[in-house]
This record gives C-alpha cells, sequence and structure tokens, in this order.
C-alpha cells in the first residue's frame, strides 16, 4: 500500500500509471477516507483520483465532499488541462480504467460550458469521440412523473430560458431515471390537472456512448424534435436535439461522397480549401489506387504473348474493364448506401452477395445478348464470342466484390464507403483482365 | 365570342385546349358575370374555369360565390378526376395558363386534406412537382401582429391540436402577408403583456415553387423547426416542418447516392427490391456507359499499328485510364457535393475549373515524380518518360472534366450527380487513351 501522506508523483508518469496507481491507493478505502484523501490532493490529481471511482462509488464520495471541494473537483474536470490528458488516453485503456460517471455529476460537471469546452470536458467521461455524449446538451429541462401538467408548465416556463430545447420533455422517475417523454405541445393543449403520466409516450432514448449518426437516425425515423440521452442505467445525462442531428448527418452524407470518390471528406467549404488542401485530400487514395493498379500491368505482362498474337485483344480492354469497373461501382455504391441508412445489416450479408452476383450476372447477359452482333461485325464471331462470355464472368465478379468489400469493411470495422467505387473498380481491373485473357485464350485455342 | 348558353365541350378535348377555351369565354367578363358562369357549369369544368382566372380576379370571384357554391368549387379542385387533368398538363402549360391562386383559396382548399390528397390537389395549383407547395402542411397556426404575446398562446392553444406545428409561428400582418416569425418557446418565457412584434424575429420564409430540397436546407441551415410557405407576395400559404425536411435530404442524398454510382435510385429498401428491379434501376446506364466506352475501342483500333510497333505500351492501358477515371471521380464528387450542400453555386464555375485544373497538374506531377524510377526500371526510360508525361496530361484532364461536366449539367437543368464518376470515368477513358499514344508517338519517334 503507498505512503497516504505522499500521493504518487504527478510528473513524468503517463496518465494511464496515474490512473492505476490511484487505483491501488484508493481500493482498500471506504468512503469516508477517500473523501479525506481526495482532500489532500492537488486539484488536478484529483479529477483523476475521481475518475477510477467505480460509479456508486463516485456518486456517494461526491455526496459526501464538502460544497466548496465538489466546485473545485467539478473545475478541475472542466479544466483544459485535464481534458488533454484524458483525450491521451488510448481508447482501450479509456474503456478499461474509466467507469461510467455518476450522472447527477454530469449534469453539474456539463451545466454552463460552451459547445467547445462540453466537447473537451466529456472525454474525460469516457464518452468514444463522435459519441453523441459529446455532442449533447446538458441543458435539459426534465419534468417528475409525479407532476400535473400545469406544474410541469409552469417549470418549464420557468427554466425554458436556458434550457437548449423546451420542446421535448423527459419525464424523469427516481435517481433522473427517464420513464417517458412528453412534448410541450401535448403539454400545451391539455388540462393543466391531468398528470404528466397520462400524456407522456413512451421514452425513445439514446446512450451516451452511441454514435452521433445513430443517434440523428433516431430523431430522423421517429420525427422527433429531440431525444433524452442517458446513461446505462437509462438515467437522465442530457439532450441531443434534431438541429444538431442535421448537422451530424449532412458531416455524414458529406464524408460518405468524398469516399465515395476516394479522397478525403474536405472539412471546409469547398472554396475555402486552398489548392494544397484539394491536392492533399487526394494524393494519398490514389496513389494507394495506382499502387493497386499496377497489378493490371503484370496481368498484361503475363498475357504479353497472348496480345503479340491477336492485338485486337487489346482494343476490347478498356471498354470490357471499364464495363466491369461500373458495374461494380453501382453495386457498390447502391450497398454502401443500404448500409448507410440502415436498410441492410451486417448480417444480411449473404443475401446481399447473392442477390448482387446475380443481379450481376443479369446485366451482363443482356450486355452480351445487345453487343454480340456489333462486335461480331467489327472483329470477328470469334472475338465477339470471347467478348459475350468475359463479361458474363466480369459483370458478374464485379457487383459480387462490389457487394462483398463494403460487407468486408463494415465487419473489420470501416466505413463501408471507403472502399466504394475507386476501390471496386480498381480491384475488379486487375481480376476482369485474367478473366478475359483466360477466356480468349480457351476460345481461341491459343 | 363563344356561345355563352353552351359552354365548352368537356370531353374529348385535352384540358390545355379546355383550359384556352375558358380563357376566351371568361376574358371578356366581369366579376359578376364569371360568377354568374361558373353558377351555369358541371362541376369539373367549373375549376377548370376558374384556374384560368387571373389572381386578382379568382379571389374576386370567389369572395362572391355563394357559399354552397364555394364548398362545391372546393370539392370540385379537390377531386381526383380533376387533380389528374391539371397532373397531365405539360410544365410549360402549366406556367403560362395558370396563374398563383390566392393564398385564401388555397388554405381553404388544402385543409383537412391527407398528405396524399394534398398532394394531389396541389398539382392544380400549378406549384411543379417536387416544390415544397406540394409537400407543405396548410394547417398552420399564425398569430395577427396585433396581437399580445398572452392572446398570442391562448390562440396557440386554442387551435395547436390540429396544426402541422405549433413550435414556429408565423407572424401575420394584412392579407396574411407574413412579417415575423416567433417561436413558441419565445413567446413561452415572455410576459403576457408584450406585444409580438416586439419579440419576433425576421421572418425566413420559402416560395411555394421552390424546390422542397432547397427549403428543407433552409431549415438545416438555420436551425429551424419549420418555415412558412408563402406565395409571390409573402402570403401565407402553409407551413414546412423539419420532419418534413430531413426526409426530403434524406431522399436527396439516396438519389445522389445512386446516381454517383450511375445507376437510377431504388425507391423502396434494398432487400425489398426484387432482382428485377435491380436489374432495370441499372441495365440503362450501364448500356449508355458501354456505348460511350466503345469509343476507346475506336480511339485503339486507329493506334493499332503503334501496339503493333510496341506491345509494351499495351500493358500500361488500363494504370494510365484508370488512374484518370479516380482523378476525375475524386475531382467530379467533391464538385457535385460542394455544389449539393450550396457552397459552390453555378456562377463560380470558372474558379471550379481553374481550381481543379491545377490540382489534377499537381497530383499528375507527384505521381510522375514517383512512379517514374520504377516505371523505368520494368519498361525502360523511353517508356517511363511516356508514361509521367501523358500521366500529368491525363490527370489534369480528368479533374477538369470531373469539375466541368457536373457544372455543365446543373447549367442545363441537370442534377448534377448525374453525370458523375462513372460518366467522367467513361469519358476520361477514351481521351486518355488518344492523349497517352500521342505522347508516345512524339516521344519514341513512332
Amino acid at each position: 500500500m503507498a505512503d497516504e501522506s505522499q500521493p504518487p508523483a504527478p510528473v513524468d508518469t503517463s496518465v494511464r500509471d496515474r490512473l492505476t496507481e490511484w487505483q491501488a491507493v484508493l481500493a482498500p478505502l471506504d468512503v469516508p477516507q477517500i473523501v479525506d484523501e481526495l482532500g489532500r490532493t492537488d486539484s488536478t490529481d484529483r479529477a483523476l483520483a475521481f475518475r477510477v471511482l467505480s460509479k456508486d462509488l463516485a456518486l456517494e464520495v461526491f455526496e459526501d465532499l464538502d460544497p466548496a471541494l465538489q466546485r473545485e473537483l467539478l473545475e478541475a474536470m472542466r479544466d483544459d488541462a485535464t481534458a488533454e490528458l484524458f483525450e491521451g488516453l488510448d481508447p482501450d485503456d479509456r474503456a478499461q480504467l474509466l467507469e461510467e460517471m455518476p450522472a447527477a455529476v454530469v449534469a453539474r460537471l456539463l451545466s454552463g460550458l460552451s459547445a467547445h469546452e462540453r466537447s473537451l470536458t466529456t472525454t474525460l467521461m469516457g464518452y468514444p469521440p463522435k459519441s453523441v455524449g459529446r455532442r449533447m446538451s446538458p441543458e435539459v429541462v426534465s419534468v417528475h412523473a409525479g407532476a400535473t401538467v400545469g406544474e410541469a408548465l409552469a417549470r418549464i416556463r420557468r427554466r425554458g430560458a436556458t434550457a437548449e430545447t423546451i420542446y421535448l420533455i423527459p419525464v424523469v422517475g427516481t435517481g433522473r431515471r427517464v420513464v417517458g417523454v412528453v412534448s410541450l405541445r401535448r403539454l400545451f393543449v391539455t388540462d393543466d390537472d391531468t398528470l404528466v403520466t397520462e400524456v407522456m409516450s413512451d421514452p425513445v432514448m439514446v446512450d451516451a456512448r452511441a454514435d452521433q449518426e445513430i443517434a440523428a437516425r433516431v430523431v430522423r425515423d421517429n420525427g422527433m424534435l429531440a431525444v433524452p440521452v442517458v446513461d446505462t442505467e437509462a438515467r437522465l445525462l442530457g439532450i441531443f436535439t434534431v438541429d444538431d442531428a442535421m448537422r451530424v448527418l449532412e458531416r455524414a452524407e458529406t464524408e460518405d461522397a468524398a469516399l465515395t470518390g476516394g479522397s478525403a471528406p474536405l472539412r471546409r467549404p469547398y472554396l475555402s480549401v486552398g489548392l494544397l488542401g484539394l491536392v492533399r485530400a487526394r494524393i494519398a487514395w490514389l496513389l494507394v489506387l495506382v499502387v493497386a493498379a499496377s497489378l493490371t500491368v503484370r496481368v498484361l505482362d503475363h498475357f504479353e504473348a497472348t496480345i503479340e498474337q491477336v492485338v485486337t485483344l487489346a482494343l476490347f480492354v478498356p471498354l470490357l474493364i471499364g464495363t466491369g469497373g461500373n458495374a461494380g461501382a453501382q453495386a457498390a455504391t447502391t450497398v454502401v448506401r443500404a448500409m448507410a441508412v440502415g436498410d441492410v445489416r451486417p448480417a444480411d450479408w449473404l443475401r446481399v452477395i447473392a442477390r448482387e452476383a446475380i443481379t450481376g450476372m443479369v446485366l451482363g447477359l443482356v450486355l452480351a445478348a445487345i453487343g454480340l452482333a456489333p462486335a461480331a461485325l467489327f472483329a470477328g464471331w470469334e472475338i465477339a464470342l470471347v467478348l459475350a462470355l468475359s463479361v458474363v464472368f466480369v459483370c458478374t465478379l464485379a457487383t459480387t466484390m462490389g457487394a462483398l468489400i463494403p460487407v468486408i469493411a463494415a465487419r473489420v470495422g470501416l466505413d463501408p464507403a471507403v472502399v466504394s467505387a475507386p476501390f471496386i473498380t480498381t480491384t475488379v481491373d486487375a481480376t476482369g483482365l485474367i478473366i478475359y485473357f483466360l477466356v480468349a485464350r480457351a476460345v481461341l485455342g491459343l
């Protein structure tokens, strides 16, 4: 056990080490001892020590601290320097070392902060980046389940000026647990004497650790003006409003659009980004794609003898692999979008791939049927047959890959949009060439 | 002048003809005569006749009709058959023949209809397809500019049950003209005796003929819960709410995503669309692209002699045009998105194209610098030089086209997303090949 008169050194050790040291120091102590220990620690260290407490213990300790120390602790946790410390923590450590903070402490910690300060402070709560917990507003007016509509309206009118929204009101039971939601409108058109619980509806809510995009979709899909944000015990932490939801969705769409084209998203309006910014957003992906595409050179090199024998085969290379690329891009954008809006879940992957494989084959057959005669006129029946067979195989391959690659990306935790059109095209190119030349050799007897 | 005792035959003539006939019949008449004429006409024809009246005349005539006839006229205009007649009108005729309907008549015509009925009925008002006039709700609570906050709240509480929203309240002056907007919240936290005009803000509103997507963006960009929909004289017609705005934007994004991949948008969730539906959404674009891509066959055919002399040139065709296609796709998706979110307006086209041309050149130079040595090792210095020069030209061309084509599409009234990635890729393919072989001939002295 550490010497209590000398808390762990605050310098030269990483946050992770300091947190585990504090865990060791505080583990054997009871609530009064911890309160005592916190009282004798400097302010940043106090925030660290407080964060290693388990959730229930944290609540008890916080309530036992004297008000001045409570305020000091809250200030330390709001401090830029503290936020930075926690920002530096790696996500696994964060998940392992930081338990959820008690809802009551969260509410007091976040109230009165600007959006920017809030976003800094929420890192120390352990909410992952892009989680709704980092974007919610703690300025929420809730009403108690025992209240009448008249009491609720009076409370809203009193508190409304500083709240983020007053149009959706969470109804809470004991310990800030959300038991329902009611719109201001519903309250407004109901008699004052009615109980709030009679007019509230079942609560739609989101966990503070949920992704902002998922929360935004909950808002959109339910046509809500706001959604309560809660902890794992359904205790009210804050509220996430429709205007934020729209902004989150817009940003997500912009990112997806950029990824679909194979570039990094621009973080600012197009015309305000410098030329170097445009180059930077694109060069990395473009290089990756060039390296991948250099596979086509190797494939063609391998079949160089075949090309020398029948140069006509080379004439159709861009047409054939271009068509494969287009069929693949169609499949990929459709599947990526279906995943983005939640129409397709990762568990549906087998069905999606089967559907796309068949669709690709049908598309290839249609193209082959339509193109056979013109191709024969231009290059003779044998070459036309090679093209017709190849286009069926290539289209089937392309749509299958177009479905498979986003599905795999999602499974390994990447944004499916990352691997859309340009990646499919490049992947299809090399494989398509192999198919084409193998078919050509077989049909032409080379 | 037509024989007044026998109005134009209601059968066997197109709506357009019947409307122009009515114009001729009614033109020389004054208000009492028109009222009289409408009284002696059957119900569908009455709706047609009413719609050819100029806006001011229509209001006077409507107000002079006796209440029973007003009701009959409104019913006729709400009728499925009438709606279908107007749906069949071509857009130019619609713009030419139908003036705006008076706001007071619109409000009465649309109230109490379901969303579906509303959408049918709004066609006869001349609102273009996808305009916000077709989607707005006429059930709007407005308050008069002379009211106090207390009076406004009482009115909202009375009318709130049937209104589409009560959170954004348009403030209207004489003749339903919108002079401001105020949130329920603002009213709610203000003293009852204050005048509404003291707390209202400047009205943000949209014209009923504006595109739904533009209206939705007004809602999103201003963080509004609803926006008043007005006629050209700023008279209140209805309201467009944030939940509809989110749905409109989602649909637009889904359409853009599909177009980006070169397919028609699916109108239903992916897994509920049959295989034939998937094929149908894609085959048309795929065929168009194949026909366009057949240009590459002609280009290569033209350079066949060159290929026969230096077969190595053929090995780099997919790599080179693939890279051009990727650079073009990056530019196109970036520009299309910037136009979709309003960061770039059609008037900026020259700046956009200049920026993209330079970006493409820089990207090409970087790729050339990085690729020169490996290419030389694989295929010798001369071929490497051909490739390096070509990649600079091709990338510059690709990004320029990637910017130019969406800009042109927007100018001719197409959705810029229609001509994104696959179209750029296909266009770049043929031109890129020409550049490549011309450079090769020049450098290799063929």
